[in-house]
């Protein structure tokens, strides 16, 4: 397994992240190395906590509406290798080691795969 | 000015995208070349049809509820050199020629320069 490299969790940290009306903020996940843009999903306060102290992407399912933590069901999970807020803290941005064939359900590594104009 | 290359509007490729209950969806910015997630904005139908009619990112603005097309205030435009949906169709990710000193309004490069942890 690659290594877990948890983030420290600060409160000035925490506290600039802003969450929509239902409680969310989005997540953008980039692959670390290849910058990839893999997936966007999105987090409330636990699961952001979760995906630091634990170092993989933890994940609020707004469809299922409950907690998933990738790759616990599919096996490619995100191993966290940095983590950052942006200047407003409405969206954050994982860049993270890709375990397995990808990132996406559809067996594609990016679920960005398809172009716009073909 | 870089090129502009605009993408070609396909009733298919637009019938895929879905738009949240303010009829927005989320649109990653992402450097050409280097791979830098520069920024996240929101797109509605309109400005994502600007958007690959121009060949330059045009946002909705939330907070002032308008139109913006990036760089026409700050002298900072993107100019579209890929667009991309996701498997779901819920997320955008436009791969862009930045113009100008960077993509945040802080005067950063990109909008994820504060890392969590510290």
């Amino acid at each position: 397994m690659p290594e877990l490299t948890p983030i420290a969790i600060r409160d000035e940290d925490l506290a600039l992240v802003t969450y929509d009306d239902n409680g969310l903020v989005p997540a953008i996940v980039q692959e670390a190395g290849t910058g990839e843009v893999l997936m966007m999903a999105w987090m409330n306060e636990t699961t952001l906590r979760r995906t630091l102290e634990e170092g993989r992407t933890v994940f609020w399912s707004r469809s299922r509406q409950e907690e998933w933590r990738k790759g616990d069901t599919s096996g490619d999970r995100q191993f966290v290798r940095s983590a950052h807020f942006d200047c407003d803290g409405d969206t954050l941005l994982f860049v993270v080691e890709q375990e397995g064939k990808g990132a996406c359900h559809t067996g594609a590594k990016s679920c960005f795969f398809r172009p716009f104009g073909g």
